[in-house]
């Protein structure tokens, strides 16, 4: 059994690796940690997990944690920062599920999170935890940044198109839409159900901490300058991204459906689904899984791509449970092999 | 493994039983009917499917549900007392989630059903497969009747006053607030999102089809009249059924909490939840558990139960599962010990 | 032109009055406050007023307000007692819409709100502003109370049968249902989209501040004690609050239909539907009625009263437009005339 | 007062021309037909009219039809055609809301609608009703053919930037999002709320019909080639356009704020909102304004347009309101100058 600590679960990607870690088979689930919650049974807070998660919330305790095999961090910036230097130090792995070490560049990781980064030793040496892209490096991997929500739905869908340099790579873009849940569970008035039930409405519009991610992984992994217009919206829904990406073709003589389908063949969370199709966010809600399709409207020279996830899932939680599953060399579907729930 | 059949595949109890069987260790799935989606792959028509169903609708063929272990009738009613009694003969155990097998006085079925009951013989022979009420008749029984939505959340609430003989049997209130899943998977604009989103309504306040079901249910199993107003209403959500009950109470000295405890000390799939407890819709969903709370507001003579479930799940789906589990000496949770989906 | 001022803007039901008194002929806004906003334009709050309310936040200033005929409180309880006597006193009539006079009980209103009453003076004197109850009263007010969401469609539901004598007064059950806009413009995870939408819950079971209000009311009005279990739940919409009323006949020799009809013949805004309807919360939303239909279920002795209402114009700012317009003598559907929004 | 009649009315743009022209003081509605509904009352059909519209719905009498001064077709396409020319030869002026006569070329019109078009002399001769496009043309219009809601939202949004000939025409991006009401009032599956609630997912990626007519509408006002990508999505919400506008800069040397508000000074209908905006569609609901802010996300080559309406007032209803208060000579605002409901 592989023990696991979780620092800071009571947001909705703790709750969410609660739900998927419960019924994994080959993990023991050691520490959850809440400054806010410490002593509350996490059932209390979350009584979906009623009969299924029976331990407390308690302070974070490095000596507690550094007994784990791995230890998630679900916790917002630079909470992870302070604690993992001393985590990996004593040879307990991290999954980290927060911004702290997604990025390459330090100086574009600063300027965007507006604070300076505290360990940049170890930014250097974590991981990029997109299995589809890093598979080899997570295996043997002491630290991996699980991507943002938004750069797993866009990253994948743009990567085939980018790797068989079948498109402008300077002028790509998404126009992707979030589910609610993706602002987190804070108190906040533009979160209320009553702003945001039956409204629909773009934001960041100049600058979404989501895009340099997107720029700086699909730039270095297709060794060119890569640069989008990344336009999030929120969507009157709890669950759910849905990426629509453009890009423009700099060839027709292309079958795009094999191109997605041959990238992916042996992925088992992407799904490329058939000609023609237009998947829906509820198709994968509550599952690991990501289904992508490709097309080419009225034979234009501009390429559409239609991804979906569950931001919760595919987009944090269940990713970084497949990144321990890699790092661990178990079957990669363990425990996290969920069907969606459709209605 | 149990060879498991469904006839009537494309509603939305279907869809939540291959779900659920999908993932099921005891459960080979041989063969799913449909009349109008006879030919389609399963998973076309429920994306959340693909890669977990690889079969095809077909013609609902007898000599081919007689060859499984158990078939489960998933259609509206009429449809199974017609090909049910063929099963039967052939030693095929049935599990039917519609309403043809779930009253025992024949008249009363006839009158609310409005037609003809084509094989009485039977009627009076299945079990109705609620499993806290008749675990010991469902391990045998040839047929189960699995309870409506409604009747699932109202029974267990009542039951432990009514068994206890704790409350004015004869005046009993519940009031009822379902999803829109209840209605089922079929075109007709009352059940559209621009008809029901951002709305709340009573239905069938002079008399819902469910009415006779408690009626009977809770007069037969408490050996006395049970009378009651049951009065259902359409939230603007897609899953979940809260039943939110009313007793007179015939005492005051009673310590409620406990009589709730102790009545389900052993059931895996009701929680009664700590005092004071408001459960949420939520907290149940995609799950097979029925979370109850009973209160005494003001300390008046009057007892609130408030009573949720999954109306797909423990309503239908989960219950129908429970019951094959029970049929066939599995560990009850086999398969169905899904956590709720939170947020 | 009627000088009016608003105490409190920046909450729902202040933007409710907004978009109501932009569009009243006869209502000049001379000036609405708020201390956070304060020197912020309206419309950059609330941007559907943008080009109709040209006005900003002020500071609450009694000088100004004092300037006007009337001025609103839309405040949360204890603000309006603090500015109230000095208001009455220069002779600016008062629209209370928060709890502070609503009751006639000082100590039970005491006990409720967990705090001591500043001006009790001034609590015996206020009227309470339900048109159908108290219209000649408020003519002449110089304080009114404007009621409760919950109590406006409860009370309006069980009057016709308590001024009739019809049913026993004791034992009255409401099951009510309310939109989140009713929990107010907070900051408040519980009220998170991403926590309400799609969930159904009972909250305020044990003891709901509006169970005092509607149990003096009924008591006061009927000249005997009037008691109810009052169970308010949060259903997943913006808007709409739906009660559903239970009470045991004492007489089977009535016709419940004629009852209401007469009681409410002439009232501009409360419509009392065909026999056999089931009144829908979109019917109302953002228009002043209460549609109300009465059922005898199965014949019992149990009536039904389905009750709903919009909780922010009937249930707040389009009533208290209603006190004004009765205490300035203007044709009562001023400005409020407004046709609900259906889909 | 304009005598006015309605053929179609029950339909979503149906019920929202009957709130609008209730309240509206120079119009009397004489009469509303439907072959279906011939008889009921329409306040049995939508009864937030109760008391505000009193007529029933009637057969389709062209007799009748022609003694109004005006006719609003409500009706799927195909029916207007049938019966405008005897409107128009006995001078009873057309506001058509179908698409019969939306588009110039009849060739295109045919391809995209799959039928032969039955009066082509008419169809030359509507006008396209988007009076910030053709105000002077619709004063004498006798057969105004209102927009579609999305080239209504897209078409506002890009006529600026093109007018100023600042983008490159040929690749236009036209990302939009609709609410469910788009649909219309018809039984279908995919349109349940089960099936839509919580979900995001484009549709229509093909080939949307109001492609051809915003690619011809932008293309004869420019007297040059558009030619967009036009990806409709449909949004778990009841009301709302949202959309998203991706152009590719020509030069960088313009102040694109002002630009759009010079163009729009004068519009009574279109609110250029504050640089840095995003609006939101409920900024708009039930309200006839068309929001819209500009902006240049990273100072990049794209520029990004907003723009949002309420698809059933702005995107039909109101519109052909507007286009009625324009041909009949009245201010431009007359009953339609409703403010938006928020929240």
């Amino acid at each position: 059994m592989i023990k696991v600590g979780i620092v800071g679960g009571t947001g909705y990607t703790g709750v969410e690796l609660l739900r998927l870690l419960a019924n994994h088979p080959e993990v023991s689930l050691e520490v959850i940690t809440s400054r806010s919650e410490s002593g509350m049974p996490v059932s209390d807070l979350f009584p979906n997990l009623r009969g299924h998660v029976n331990i407390a919330f308690s302070e974070p305790d490095p000596d507690i944690l550094a007994q784990c095999d791995v230890v998630f961090f679900a916790t917002p910036h630079t909470v992870a920062m302070a604690l993992v230097p001393e985590l990996i130090k004593r040879n307990t792995r991290v999954i980290d599920l927060s911004a702290d070490f997604r990025l390459k560049d330090l100086a574009v990781w600063e300027q965007w999170y507006n604070t300076q980064h505290t360990c940049p030793e170890l930014f250097e040496h974590a991981v990029y935890g997109l299995p589809e892209l890093n598979r080899d490096k997570i295996k043997d991997a002491q630290l991996v940044a699980v991507p943002g929500c938004y750069p797993t739905a866009t990253e994948l869908g743009f990567l085939p198109l980018l790797e068989a340099g079948l498109i402008d790579p300077l002028h790509l873009i998404a126009d992707a839409k979030t589910g609610v849940s993706g602002a987190g569970r804070k108190a906040a008035i533009p979160m209320l159900m009553a702003e945001t039930s039956g409204s629909f409405k773009a934001y960041g519009v100049s600058g979404h901490r989501h895009l340099p991610e997107i720029r700086e992984v699909l730039s270095q992994h297709c060794q060119q300058e890569v640069d989008l217009t990344f336009i999030p919206h929120l969507a009157p829904m709890v669950r759910g991204i849905h990426a629509t990406l453009y890009g423009r073709l700099t060839t027709h003589d292309v079958n795009l459906q094999k191109v997605f389908e041959e990238r992916y063949a042996n992925e088992p969370f992407v799904d490329v689904m058939p000609i023609g199709s237009m998947p829906e966010t509820r198709s994968v809600q509550g599952s690991n899984i990501c289904r992508i399709a490709v097309h080419q409207p009225q034979n234009s020279d501009t390429v559409v791509v239609l991804s979906v996830i569950d931001n919760l899932v595919k987009g944090a939680s269940g990713q970084a449970i497949h990144n321990m599953n890699i790092m661990f060399g178990l079957d990669e579907k363990t425990g996290i092999n969920v069907i969606a729930m459709m209605p």
